[in-house]
């Protein structure tokens, strides 16, 4: 039996009994985006290190990644310290570090994450799914230059990537609006590791909002998991529903929010994150 | 000249120079809430250890804060290191520790930041804030159980806390939708403290959406700043208008999402949170 792409770039292995909270690992090339890896990947890793920790307590509630320097291709050792475990919460911070062309290390990613055991409760989803169908998408989004892209099955129902950049963008309330359906290619079944992921998955709001392909890149992104891992079995291998829009462009800035469903149309997660760009 | 109670709220001295990151506080009880402090001013406080630390480069991107557990009244240490610094952007990671009531010290919030050297670029402001007057507003939102609610002029215009506890809370889209106008009280220049701060100040989606004033609390927040100081400054001592919506409510937390704007209509800032409730 082979190993999937995806838990292949998120292997990681015990640094050792001197340093109980370190695993170490490879960056993947099957997961490179245009100057290091895809963030999505970068973003399951802090989250896979809390997974593996003995002490873990519960499941993700809450994930924060900092992308704090471009990682390079090689090894690297992620840290995950459970800060603090109260009767059904625990905090987590994240560091994940990377020797640079001299041998010095340094921090590359941050992270902070809050697990909890869940109890039963009222519950009540305000975010209903859009109603489109799979076959209101388009054509694969796939795009040369990013390996990455050809780890998911991306299929825009709309605000799928320009085929021309001429500047065009759209204006109004949903000129940054992708709405997607999404999951690994090859098929995999869906647990936290890659929902965290697949919610990095909407290339930056701003090429769609303005037709122009200014360099850009995420600096930070929170993800809220709103479903247990009973909820992620139900979703199997099946496709999720993204949609994904910025709120604001500011001076070298922008935001964009996302949902993910189920093709049951349960929000399994929202996130948000904020990104850099020139020009 | 009196100092105002959030700057009061706020004060931080230097550990010493064996702990050049580290700087001492004490709870305030102006901003007290129910069983500690009102988030907003820890969040400001996680901040304001970051804008005073002499490595600062730039100003606040985004902010990430978890309430690890209760702080109690009293004096408590903030640590602020810069763990990353690059060309424009630089990283931090921060923590707040207290002694408990056997004197050991525990961690009771973690924060991440990014903080960068702006520079003008393309701008656009794809939010436009609902077109309401301030003399659409209610009466001044308080609650005699949280001090906090007196250290803010807050003017619901939709979404005002239950009047009564019927259980006979609104469905549908809006159902957890509060708009609102915010300044501090007495009124203060607004700075990135207070807005990191006013980004908390809508009271737990899950309350008005079921009209059931069940246990809640902020688990952790995240903030983007849209705003430079110069245009933190042009908003002066005005109202900001605020808005905050939960997404979805499952097992015992939900998320909700706010936006903030100046009174000229500038998107000053977006945040996100998820909430711990019961039942």
């Amino acid at each position: 039996m082979t190993i999937h792409p995806f838990d292949q770039a998120l292997q990681l292995e015990a640094a050792g009994s001197d340093r109980p909270d370190t695993w170490l690992g490879h960056s993947s090339p099957d997961y490179w985006n245009m100057v290091g890896p895809f963030g999505g990947t970068t973003a399951a890793t802090a989250l896979r290190a809390i997974l593996l920790h003995p002490a873990l307590l519960g499941e993700p509630i809450a994930l924060t990644v900092n992308y704090a320097a471009a990682m390079a291709e090689g090894p690297f050792a992620v840290t995950a310290k459970p800060v603090r475990t109260n009767r059904s919460t625990q905090h987590w911070t994240v560091e994940l570090s990377q020797a640079d062309t001299s041998g010095a290390e340094g921090v590359v990613m941050t992270a902070t994450a809050v697990t909890a055991a869940r109890r039963e409760t009222w519950n009540v989803n305000d975010t209903p799914m859009p109603s489109v169908r799979f076959s209101d998408s388009s054509a694969r989004l796939r795009f040369s230059a990013s390996a990455w892209t050809n780890r998911y099955d991306l299929r825009p129902v709309r605000g799928a990537i320009p085929q021309v950049w001429d500047g065009s963008g759209q204006g109004g309330e949903e000129g940054s609006l992708t709405q997607l359906w999404v999951r690994d290619e090859p098929p995999r079944p869906l647990d936290f590791a890659s929902l965290a992921a697949m919610a990095d998955v909407f290339y930056p709001r701003v090429w769609l909002r303005r037709a122009t392909r200014v360099p850009a890149g995420t600096v930070s992104i929170t993800t809220y998991f709103h479903a247990d891992s009973r909820q992620l079995a139900q979703s199997g291998m099946g496709h999720l529903f993204g949609q994904a829009k910025a709120q604001a462009f500011r001076n070298g800035f922008f935001d964009q929010t996302a949902q993910l469903w189920n093709e049951a149309g349960a929000l399994l997660a929202t996130s948000s994150q904020i990104v850099y760009y020139k020009e």
